[in-house]
């Protein structure tokens, strides 16, 4: 696959869709996503409704709408447009062939444009939008008409509330009204279940172009205006404003979202660009990747840190990354595993607020996680498979379905993939490690890994016969296989949580003794607990490698048929059929979805590099990569083993999973589109902890640096324990230079070798 | 349904087809089964062959066809006849309709007969056969046409071994031959993967009828006498003996084939037919139940005691009672659970000798059990699901289809339901409390004990949280529910085993310490075990009666959906389609199989009668019935619980699944059809066990009696610790006399009063 077949590239910044193609239309809706980490505008024009997938997804606004499924509401769509001029619908409607578009997606400032041409007649059609950072309720939109000979055009402007869902109509209870003093209308609604108000306010000026007659439309679900407006110079230009709030917000949604829409108005289009520009700029200065050599990789980078920072909801503690961000309701808005172990690595090193902020997340929602360990006949923190606001378990038991006989399967997404608790227990260890923020371990993580120590405690079960804690019936990382035991992902993981709950529970015991009381007192929580920690953490069965290296990814799993994922192809007798649990073709062969061991080895770097090898080459090719979130884990792994190129060649397939469209939409009749941003997470781990080899543990912070042939140098920042620094790394040399304010020494090691670098000072190691 | 659909009653112990229905063919080859632990013969005629279900199954001749099921072979038949009167084939062949037949069984000898009358002319066939208890590899036949008015007939005798298999074909290496001296023939055949010899012999006199003329026709399978033959008074009568031995019997079995041929052509048939009578009697002065006052019912009783007696191979102590007995290959003529919880309890109060060699089949399959434990890694025995002669695991793991898919299922009987091995120890402490035999637990049951308490301790789990052991991951009596956690049954059977493994410890310890000791040596047997077999005996978890008296089947059991076979039955795509696992319409609701918290109970008296009361009123009416082994279990509850009326009922039942044919002979293209053995032997527990409330436990000998009001009184003896005794049960009384010939007076209680009989006394009890 070529990318021209997909995009154009302009410069390292800016991607361009020279022609619309018809079948890409949902995967434009999500590349060119607008978003800010409040809300998510899809990449669409203005002229389109639900039928070509336009949404724009609002966080903190979970509404169950079908019995089943609580997801994300999409707001009204208050950029919705339909021009008339002499009577002709004026746009690009899929299948009319009556205008060609051209669109234009700038990454540095999330600024979606849009050109369309006539084919009939010379009529041109110019929008520009961003998603403000500067105020996170704000889409700002300067919408232009050219060449319009004839006098007067006829606009249709409003807020549809006639909105794409996924899973049943959250909105209902509509009503709108109009200011005409101030240009301002708003349309408030309200989620059929979980009663939160939605407000979306739309404030506009015509800059060029006068208004001749306003007429307002009422519908049932939407508020229009119908605006004939003389052109100016044969053009209209017009500056607009759509504004969302939601009870959740705040208190008066309806009152702040009027206020936003009348200051937008009189900021205008060109002073809010810049506030949000700055901001970009200061972001990109923390999470920039430079690579050069290779303007197409440089620019497939930078897509995934945007996504990867949009989909963030930096601006709260309260709320999750989504796996799809928010660019569609697929996948709930909510945390999977991702958040922790793909989303959240890049925020640790840089961002480091916004790391903070969502593990706070998971502090806020561990009633929710004590709530499904309870469910379940367990203590402590069991953490939701599928996360929203308020952290309950959102995975039904039966979501997919067996497609030959059309009968729903119990999938054991929510009750055996336990490795989320000792995940988030496993990231709060890396920030803390990153950050050396000891006051948040103290008054929010350590709760968290003592209750996740809890529920291990609870979930392990001593084999007396062999002196061993066990982990019976799993799901590990790899879908395809449930009901094992002994997974050595999460084996280890739950090692580790246990050994961090320790660790700070003894440290706290010594430095903060009162602190510690209050939290005992808080959760009732027994020295006979924390021994009992100590003895699982000593005795907990972990796969050790083999006499061929291996690492078994669970018991028995060696035993299964030795296949790959071409022949299990040809056994399908549906090609929509589920590979995994309980029946499908997968289920009893060697086959698996995703990095398992090779995730583990991501995580903890204690294994040999001969073992590291031994099982790349052994599972890599039974790997299906059949999630996005497995390429980017190869990756790393292959270049902790001096494999660059192969390292390159997964680069390759995780980078481009959303841009060149390579996954499914729809499968089996769900929606699963939007964009992977666990990928586009993984992108920066491929690049940092893969490429630069950087790591971090108690040992400090190392870099073990290889560099793939394809480009010729990658330059990224870093920010370890409040120390700044650049790192730069070509073919030849490694270059870390510390930022001129830091107060410490920065100490580090790369290839095992100590060094210390002073503020400003620079280092260049010939690799 | 009413009987006579199916059959006649002639008297007590005859039963009567007055003709044939087709459809009925493959449950007449069963029901009226000759045989005698050592061989099958089934009830068909001699004139048909393997597509009328002609077959002769024997023993302990295991042999693999289809590489994945291994199961006993067939024997050519000898009897095979063809008949050729004035160039028309005589017989009475489905769907020609030229002869009406009479079928009669004679359940106190296996006495099988049959007359067939022409429609066209006078001719009529006549036959009749036994298996032999003198001799195990007799068959005797009689065989007679009459009115045979054209002076010559052709008779086409000979050997067939072009034979019925179920999988695959086993005999080849065919060689046959003549010895027109004696009028002895054989045909020894080898099966293909277990290289055992099989010999089949046939000999044979006419008593009436002159031999004109005898061709020999020696077929690849077969051999064949083509003999003239001119009737003597209209009449041709043939004396004929099959013999069947194996390389498995003797070294030589071709000889003592011929050897037995030819003395029983000597004895004749009427002497041979006397002394298996003899034998028969013997058994029936054991083992008779007679019931007044229902001539139906007391058929039905003596058909299912007849059948668990001819099933069991009390000749030997290295084979097993197969599930569906020596009736056809089904079920692998191997032993399931069924053989110690079914079919023993019959034997271990009445022909405790067959009890015992039953017992040691199991011993001597411990090698199998042990290497089935170490091959999914655990210690000890781990008795096979479906155990043939050597003990090893004849169950495959996939056998079941999904019939809609079309896909293989991977079911876990044969990992997963471990229950198998503690029913062994439970059977031989009955069979110790029956029988006081310290010698069989000193030398063999001990052995047994030890190993399965070892399995159980390396298969169950400590959960320290709850400080209880668990045993995860079971699939308990009802089979529809796989992957469950602490299924009542098995927990409580598992504690029972480890505590009856703890008593013989001590008590060899202190009155067989050199045995102790030569076994623990024999091995490998330490004192840590012993303490954790303690230490698990008492902190397994047992689930308890809740606040509604109820037990729950199994962790999280309550939480499934409540609902009943019926709407079940509404919910299938395929009737065709297994209900259980993966993924079968029982699999999330409550409906099971069969007994399951009720079969706990009618191995354990230790519940009171509101709880017992509580558990078959909930379990009852979510019940399918789905297996032959659960209405007798439900009546033994229900005769406990005083519920004579509703006893009955599952009585009528359990007693007519096979002679009314309710269950199918076929189900999913799979042959399942024969006797249904362990439901035979459930009848003996129904009426002993419920009607008569007999039990044994460390207390001793009790009973608490109750009638059905159909019928009128029943009688039984048992044998209790070598103490003999009759019991007469009538609505108004119960009466029990002690044998003439005890040595020791009998001590038992009667609704926990307590009563003691000297030799040859009796007690009346006004009920």
């Amino acid at each position: 696959m070529n990318h021209e077949d997909f995009f154009k590239i302009k410069d390292d910044w800016n991607l361009q869709i020279e022609s619309l193609d018809e079948e890409q239309l949902v995967h434009y809706g999500s590349n060119l996503l607008c978003g800010n980490g409040y809300l998510g505008y899809r990449g669409t024009l203005e002229e389109w409704g639900k039928e070509q997938y336009q949404a724009c997804v609002i966080t903190d606004t979970y509404d169950m709408a079908d019995g089943k499924w609580r997801e994300l509401s999409n707001s009204p769509n208050a950029l919705t447009t339909e021009v008339m001029v002499a009577g002709e619908n004026i746009g690009d409607f899929p299948g009319q062939n009556k205008m060609t578009t051209e669109l234009d997606f700038n990454y540095k400032y999330g600024v979606f444009k849009r050109i369309s041409e006539s084919k009939n007649n010379n009529i041109e059609i110019f929008s520009e939008r961003f998603a403000s950072y500067d105020n996170l309720h704000l889409i700002a939109n300067n919408y232009q008409l050219k060449n319009i000979e004839n006098d007067e055009v006829e606009l249709k402007l409003g807020i549809n509330g006639d909105i794409w869902d996924l899973n049943g109509t959250h909105l209902e209870n509509f009503r709108g009204e109009y200011n005409s003093n101030k240009n301002i209308l708003y349309l408030k609604a309200e989620t059929g279940e979980s009663k939160i108000t939605l407000v979306t306010a739309l404030s506009f000026r015509f800059k060029k172009g006068k208004i001749k007659n306003v007429k307002v439309e009422n519908e049932k679900k939407s508020i229009y205006l119908l605006i004939n407006v003389e052109a100016e110079s044969d053009k209209i230009d017009l500056d607009r404003n759509m504004i969302v709030y939601s009870s959740n917000d705040v208190d008066a949604p309806l009152k702040a979202a009027l206020i936003d829409a009348d200051e937008a108005l009189e900021l205008g289009y060109q002073k809010l660009k810049e506030k949000n520009q700055t901001i970009w700029d200061k972001k990109w200065e923390l999470m920039d990747i430079k690579i050069k050599g290779n303007i197409l990789d440089q620019l497939a980078v930078r897509f995934n840190l945007y996504h990867n920072i949009i989909a963030a909801p930096a601006h709260s503690d309260r709320l999750p990354i989504g796996a799809r961000g928010l660019s569609c309701q697929a996948y709930q808005g909510s945390a999977f595993w991702d958040q922790e172990i793909f989303n959240l690595p890049m925020f640790l090193y840089t961002e480091t607020e916004t790391a903070k902020n969502i593990l706070k997340y998971r502090y806020h929602t561990l009633n929710g996680a004590r709530k499904k360990a309870k469910d379940l006949g367990y203590d402590g923190a069991f953490y939701a498979w599928i996360s929203g606001k308020s952290g309950k378990e959102l995975c039904p038991s039966f979501f997919f379905k067996d497609v030959i006989s059309g009968r729903k399967i119990r999938n054991h997404f929510n009750d055996w993939q336990i490795h989320v608790s000792p995940d988030i227990s496993y990231t709060i260890w890396k920030y803390y490690l990153a950050t050396k923020d000891i006051d948040f371990v103290v008054d929010y993580g350590s709760e968290i890994l003592f209750e996740v120590a809890r529920f291990l405690h609870s979930r392990v079960h001593y084999n007396q016969y062999k002196d061993k804690y066990e982990i019976i019936r799993l799901l590990g990382p790899d879908e395809y296989h449930e009901n094992v035991d002994n997974n050595a992902f999460t084996n280890y993981q739950t090692q580790f949580a246990l050994k961090k709950a320790l660790y700070f529970y003894y440290k706290m015991e010594n430095e903060y003794p009162e602190k510690l009381l209050d939290l005992k007192n808080k959760i009732d929580l027994t020295e006979s607990e924390v021994t009992a920690w100590q003895q699982i953490s000593e005795k907990i069965y972990l796969p050790q490698p083999d006499e061929n290296r291996l690492i078994e990814q669970f018991d028995g799993y060696f035993d299964l048929e030795d296949t790959n994922a071409e022949v299990l192809k040809e056994r399908l007798i549906d090609k929509e059929e589920y590979w995994g649990w309980p029946n499908g073709v997968a289920v009893f062969t060697q086959v698996i979805k995703q990095a398992d061991v090779i995730q583990l080895f991501t995580l903890h770097d204690i294994f040999s590099e001969d073992v590291l090898a031994a099982n790349y080459d052994y599972y890599e090719p039974r790997t299906q990569h059949g999630s996005s979130l497995s390429p980017s884990q190869y990756a790393v792994i292959a270049a902790r083993l001096g494999r660059a190129e192969e390292a390159y060649d997964y680069f390759k397939k995780s980078a481009f999973i959303d841009l060149m469209s390579t996954n499914k939409a729809v499968s089996g009749g769900t929606f699963i589109g939007g964009v992977h941003t666990a990928a586009a997470g993984g992108i920066w781990q491929l690049i940092i902890n893969g490429f630069a080899g950087m790591k971090i543990d108690r040992k400090g912070l190392s870099f073990k640096p290889v560099l793939c042939q394809e480009w010729e140098e990658i330059e990224f920042k870093l920010n370890y324990q409040a120390k700044k620094f650049n790192v730069t790394l070509d073919q030849n040399m490694f270059k870390l230079k510390a930022a001129a304010g830091n107060d410490e020494a920065l100490e580090f090691s790369i290839f095992e070798k100590e060094y210390t670098v002073d503020a400003a000072e620079e280092i260049k190691i010939e690799l």
